[in-house]
């Protein structure tokens, strides 16, 4: 069989440790999103890549869920010794080498998927990792001004040209933990960007797509947003499994994100926005089960079960639950 | 007083550690090798002037001589484990971070001088550092073919188009332990290489210059090389002190430089190599009080005094010699 993965985060790495063991003999490839990457001190880092890959090659610090295991911060000091900045984003003395490589193959000349793909050569995930696109895609997000509804942008009118403050996702994100609205979430540089060598392919040949616990604007939305990934998902089975529990994210500030698209943050809302036109089957928590008689939701065949991703057996189960309902619905 | 040293790494930073002691009010201005720097893993390196820098910041691994203290090798380990290369140069977590910051400024167009500053602001060393050049200059090796004399080139007729075998100094020094012989040592683009700004006013106002017991080749030499320097170093007044002491280099493998250049390995050969046009004081080992009376450096005011460095207080005596020589000299 073979699956494909839109994929997230740590969300995502850990339901993708599941779906392995539920489907051992499986082609799985992850297309991860890249637009979280951020340029820190002159090198390259690649948050949900590097999180999928050190998940599924056991390097990951299992407890954070992101970063390496074992991890010590020896250059983080360093750098805030010189007065180096940001001071705000952790990042550990083992995975800056992973950035200090990856930085390197860039400016060689070689493209995203190559660097990823040379990376995880090391990591063996067992899956085929593919970034969305080797185009640098950033999120960026509007921050609300101030007085500006949260979860509605602000008129115009009350804008005053110095108040429109733009900042890379991860600043909003780590910096500001998501504590000043957004006014709107952008994929700067989507447009014009192109699925990385691979993606198209792996959509198109796969036997069901997934979409993992993922956060639905920043990360699933992100990959959507790469010209041609969306309609080609679209022509296939999909099955997503909701982040949302119980009207709350997992995992994460997802609400916040939510707001700013103006989707309420509950598993019905996240599951129409995605669509009948986009997904076949959702799974939900079994305290939303609700949702499967939603009108909102018509079209879409959803599913309650438990949804917390506990142990690798209780994801595994989820994972397993999302491939039979994909499996009755193709 | 104002001093200006020409500087390798671990003999001139010992040494200027000594200076600082014998001159506590002199205003002391360093001009760096920078022949020895190398781009590893895309990050600049530059050995020299991180051995100062560290060493009079106090932050050097006192007994190694260069890298910081209390080091940690993680980042090592990693790109070990990715199969990254080199393998063969050793860099700390903690050192690697003056590399990512120096590169991160060099590629948003700073020059190597300004980022010198900027590290030092935080090292503090109480002396002026000053790369020789904000251009890039590199140090390489033309190793001698197989059957050519140690200490003589090859003649051309024995080598084919293959043998002449070229590898950054660093390559030779650190990996081949410059047990290959070296045909031809090079400063590949000092002579299109321009003083970094300061270098020349430094010099002139300079009430003396110092040349530590550095690398006469690989060190001073490369530094001499850069237009413009060595005839600005010849007007003033010059002291020097002998890297080699009974035949031998203190430390490192100068022999097989100066083998390269067709140079004895003796402190009277060494002076001489200088010469009465640059040098007008020569700083000898009592074990080569000999030099004095040797015609070979005639021109030339020879002192012998013990010379290797077991202390700072040894060390400082070596500096107050010098300059007491410069004085009188003048």
């Amino acid at each position: 069989m073979r699956i494909t993965v839109l994929a997230g985060g740590v969300g995502a790495a850990r339901f993708l440790r599941g779906l392995k063991r539920a489907a051992p003999e499986a082609e799985i490839t992850v297309i991860g999103n890249t637009g979280d990457d951020i340029t820190l001190f002159g090198l390259r880092v690649c948050p949900d890549l590097d999180t999928v890959m050190y998940t599924l090659g056991d390097g990951i610090n299992t407890e954070q869920g992101w970063g390496r295991a074992g991890e010590t911060f020896s250059i983080r000091a360093e750098l805030a010794a010189y007065g180096a900045s940001p001071d705000w984003f952790t990042l550990g003395d083992r995975d800056f080498a992973t950035h200090i490589l990856r930085s390197q193959l860039l400016t060689a000349g070689q493209p995203l998927s190559a660097v990823t793909e040379v990376l995880c050569r090391r990591w063996q995930p067992g899956v085929r990792l593919l970034p969305m696109s080797d185009d640098a895609v950033e999120t960026h997000v509007v921050l609300q001004s101030p007085g500006g509804d949260r979860g509605g942008r602000p008129p115009r009118s009350q804008q005053g040209p110095g108040e429109r403050r733009v900042v890379h996702f991860q600043e909003w994100w780590v910096r500001m933990r998501a504590e000043t609205p957004a006014a709107q979430i952008i994929a700067a540089g989507a447009a014009g960007a192109a699925p990385a060598p691979g993606v198209l392919d792996a959509i198109a040949a796969a036997d069901v797509i997934l979409f993992p616990p993922s956060n639905p604007v920043v990360s699933i939305g992100t990959i959507l947003a790469v010209p041609g990934i969306r309609a080609a998902v679209a022509a296939k089975t999909v099955v997503g499994v909701s982040p949302i529990i119980g009207g709350a994210p997992v995992r994460g500030m997802a609400d916040a994100c939510l707001a700013a698209i103006g989707v309420d943050t509950s598993a019905a809302a996240v599951g129409a926005h995605y669509g009948p036109e986009l997904i076949n089957g959702w799974l939900v928590d079994d305290q939303d089960k609700a949702a499967a008689d939603d009108p909102a939701l018509a079209g879409i065949e959803v599913r309650a079960l438990p949804l917390y991703m506990r142990d690798l057996p209780a994801t595994a189960a989820i994972a397993r639950a999302a491939l039979d309902l994909a499996q009755e619905l193709r």
